[in-house]
């Protein structure tokens, strides 16, 4: 890090502070609902005026892409030769407001109340996705910024992305980079950064298992075929040995151990046994034996039953050997786990152990791909130790249980790991009335970022 | 056996066989359709031929009881002093004739073509008592019954017999009796009388296993709860053992072992493993080892899943960890098993199986006691005896595997066993259009039931 130009930027940030403000309440002001055919021209508003922030910047190559949805903004810059390309994720479609009446201000009129700015959209994520271009202005103004940047911004990520895929498939040649920052994660407390640094990935069957031609009377033939739910049942309670482990044949293969100091990294999140028993009022936790539920969830490959039907499911009694019986049953995968390869797994498993008396099928529902970014790869530690700076605090490494499309698509399509991160905090009332930004970490993130692009810069450079 | 009566007896039934026929197609033609209420009136009519024909006989008692739903006739002789009293069981209604289009001559226009007699509840089952009628009718005139006679016959019997329970707690005392004979059974081929020594009993559940206090993201908390769903699965998988036995804690402590001449009268049953798997499409038989098919259904007891609900199962993939999963589980049960029994061994299962990460309950839904009534009984004996000396064959004793409403209450309330019999054929298209009896071995059945009564007043004098 050329240490020399960061007073000059950590300056020019502060003096910037009301433009910075005014330039969040005007994004913050068009009411870009994806959701709703209403808001179209209010969607173009947004991307045209990211845009047009874009090319402020001196970034090129900046388009407005349309798709069968919403459009998609681009824009690049390429002056940094060859230091690494960051390919900068967001989106500035936001949630729909309603209720309406559970607002205090209008939420499409931004307003400041003791440290938060209110608006829908502020924290997720119009105003983290500025928190970025305005820490890169300041660097291109300071002529700081050491690496290729590449904008992606799209308009469908609140109904799930739709057009993104087959953008990214169509541009792959044009969103060639290294990593992908995706500011659309956040922090843990207001004094507490924190860094998403893997997903996990998931593989989604219906197993259907097949018994009698039809429905049967189990009076009558009670005793002479296999009941087919019951065979479900013994496949299912063979899947998880007594350790809580996942018997299906290689599963653990491909997962990546945790190393001691990653270990070390999740045990300060502050989050404990008490939590998880008050977040999901189970009687007692469950898991994988010899991890710690953080583990578990944020590194650890899980099986789970997350549908079962056979037979008669009504009240009363009907006694029935039903014909079938279903499971939709799921992983959650981590690296360098596959979702091809779990469906395979499975289709041996249920090869190795399904008794010929009944017939089984699988269907592959759905797929996507773990991910993870070392907390060791530079970027990462260029952003940890930005955030440790602006923070004095070193940053929570989080790992989070579920997938998130975009990410998956950035891995699965571009072959890009994401960095995620934000400065939302979790009382911003995100997808509900009185969303907010706390101004001061807001401001935190701006600094935070520059620093992370100035690191980056350095490690690119070694 | 007083042997000296029979000529005149058999010689009797052989000349009244025109009257017989003609009687048969007189209540035959009576529509008595219990489950429609615009034949209401039908329904009495069909009860005063019943009651006027006990009466013609020289029964005494013969009352019409009414009854919320359809009256039950009621008759009885008690001129054989200290003999066995045999309570004769049958049922007077029959079930809708539609689709009427389908039947070749009207369903209550009885018509005889070829050795038949066309007609709704020629075989389902006013042929039946009518052939117990008319063989006692034969044994009266010629001083020749020994036995006395108590007559129950319910107009509900094809809508599940709802005030058959209630009449049978009421007149407990009325209905005393030493057993039931119930010719609502049937015949295995034209030249293969049989008698149905025992029916399964039931014992039906409802299992709730409940986990999270609600649906849970099973990416966010894959990893730290014990799955509902997979715990129930375990709890299933777990209620067999290798060998096909049910494993609940003295499950098979009550049950009567089958002696060698049972298992002897049970090969002799025209029914192999070919027949089964045609009949219920299943890939391979299944059931507890060391026991035939025949055996398994009739004379062992069984576990059955009847019905699985958990989670998602509607198309597509919802990540879900269910908060709660269900199973409908059935046992079906052989003398001397009991359901409260079976419920509690159900329970001590659970306590000593569920793990501690869940929570569940047990809804006790139906019960029915199983029914016996040894081969080697007085009253089998008897009616073995009879059907052999009429078709020269000796009769095959078989076990249902399912439950009969009626034999169960005639058990429960009264404390009756039931010996089923009965002259139908496999092809007689009960509940179907066409239904027909065929006459030939009506006849025959008559004559059989004639020597029955001989025969049991022969072993009551033992």
């Amino acid at each position: 890090m050329d240490t020399s130009i960061l007073p000059a930027v950590l300056a020019s940030l502060n003096q910037n502070r009301p433009r910075f403000l005014d330039e969040l309440k005007a994004i913050l002001a068009i009411p870009s609902v994806s959701t709703d055919p209403a808001y179209r021209a209010d969607m173009q508003r947004a991307a045209e005026w990211f845009a047009d922030r874009l090319r402020a910047l001196g970034m090129s190559s900046v388009q407005i892409y349309a798709t069968s949805g919403h459009p998609l903004v681009y824009g690049e810059w390429k002056q940094a030769g060859a230091a690494p390309t960051v390919l900068i994720y967001g989106h500035y479609d936001v949630q729909p407001p309603d209720p309406l009446d559970q607002w205090t201000s209008p939420p499409f009129a931004p307003q400041v109340r003791g440290e938060n700015l209110y608006a829908r959209g502020a924290s997720d994520m119009k105003g983290q996705v500025l928190a970025v271009l305005e820490a890169v202005e300041a660097l291109l103004r300071h002529g700081a910024l050491g690496v290729n940047l590449k904008w992606l911004i799209e308009g469908e990520e609140e109904i799930g992305s739709p057009s993104l895929e087959g953008f990214l498939r169509d541009q792959r040649d044009l969103l060639q980079a290294d990593f992908c920052l995706n500011c659309d994660s956040g922090m843990i407390a207001a004094d507490a950064p924190a860094i998403t640094c893997a997903l996990r990935g998931l593989a989604y069957f219906e197993i259907r298992v097949y018994g009698p031609a039809h429905d049967l009377h189990s009076g009558l033939y009670g005793g002479v075929v296999h009941n087919p739910a019951i065979v479900l049942a013994e496949l299912i309670a063979g899947m998880h040995d007594e350790q809580g482990r996942v018997t299906l044949p290689g599963f653990y293969e491909k997962v990546r151990p945790l190393s001691p100091q990653e270990r070390a990294d999740l045990a300060r999140l502050p989050i404990d046994d008490e939590y998880y028993l008050q977040a999901t009022g189970a009687p007692a936790l469950y898991g994988e034996a010899g991890y710690t539920p953080v583990e578990r969830i944020g590194a650890r490959p899980t099986l789970d039953v997350n549908g079962l039907l056979a037979g008669f499911t009504g009240s009363g009694s009907k006694t029935v050997i039903p014909a079938w019986a279903m499971a939709k049953i799921s992983m959650r995968l981590v690296a360098d786990q596959d979702p091809q390869e779990v469906h395979q797994q499975l289709l041996q498993y249920l090869r190795e152990h399904a008794p010929a008396t009944v017939r089984w099928e699988v269907q592959d529902l759905h797929g996507a791909v773990p991910s993870l970014i070392p907390t060791d790869s530079a970027a990462v530690q260029a952003l940890a130790r930005a955030l440790e700076e602006t923070w004095g605090i070193r940053p929570c490494f989080k790992r989070e249980g579920g997938s998130i499309p975009v990410v998956a698509q950035m891995q699965q399509v571009l072959g890009l790991p994401s960095v995620l991160t934000g400065f939302g905090l979790p009382d911003d009332n995100l997808h509900a009335p009185n969303e907010k930004i706390h101004l001061p970490t807001w401001y935190r993130g701006i600094e935070a970022l520059a620093r992370f692009f100035l690191h980056l810069n350095d490690n690119g450079k070694r």
